[in-house]
């Protein structure tokens, strides 16, 4: 029984050593927030630049607040209704440190109970500019 | 006891469940690779359309049978080399599949006692144009 604890508990961080890199790696930005507190709980170095943040101060913040144009309460709901559709049309917003309009991307899942909402924040600009192309 | 091993099972799925949605939705192509056995443990659908394969057929495969331009031996060992260093420059082969150029950026980490590198794969056309833009 302590060696299967022991295995679990590696394979337990393996799986976290795994994420954590992938997280630090990818370039697109991504943001996790839980649907029950409504807080950020997790997002990269390159969602952190978006928001004009730093990662610390940023993770347990309530995302409701990181982002102007939507009323608040509003704005996590807006995102759980968007993430349950297949193609996802993302939510335009305003960054609230950083002033620059962003896209969110969100998809729903659910992980131990726990309904946790992932972003893929874009800005604005650029997606634009993609739609143009291929229009 | 059962409690805490029904914890850490949950635990265990949730960060499994986080890292498998966080692979679905980056854009960026992401490929993991074995140090130990040199092949392919996972790839993200951007990858895999980059290296021109799918998914289920690409993983297991040895890594340096997909790519060309490197003697199959060196491939994995300068990868782990590059990966060592912090400014790594990313290595340039060809697809093997797809015959597309590409750039690959290894990122050595160590989990549950396994090497693994971590490779973004950039097509080598878009890494060009940004360079341009830059000089």
């Amino acid at each position: 029984a302590q060696l299967a604890l022991e295995r679990d508990y590696e394979a337990q961080r393996e799986l976290d050593t795994r994420y954590r890199v992938l997280m630090e790696m990818t370039r697109d930005p991504v943001m996790l927030v839980s649907m029950s507190s409504g807080r950020i709980t997790d997002l990269n170095p390159a969602a952190a630049v978006l928001l004009g943040g730093a990662r610390p101060e940023l993770i347990g913040t309530a995302v409701a607040q990181e982002f102007d144009g939507r009323r608040r309460g509003e704005f996590l709901e807006a995102l759980a209704n968007i993430a349950t559709v297949d193609a996802a049309t993302p939510v335009e917003v305003t960054a609230r440190r950083s002033q620059r309009r962003v896209l969110v991307t969100p998809k729903l899942f659910r992980a131990a109970g726990e309904r946790i909402l992932l972003c893929l924040i874009d800005p604005a600009e650029r997606a634009s500019l993609a739609s143009d192309e291929l229009g």
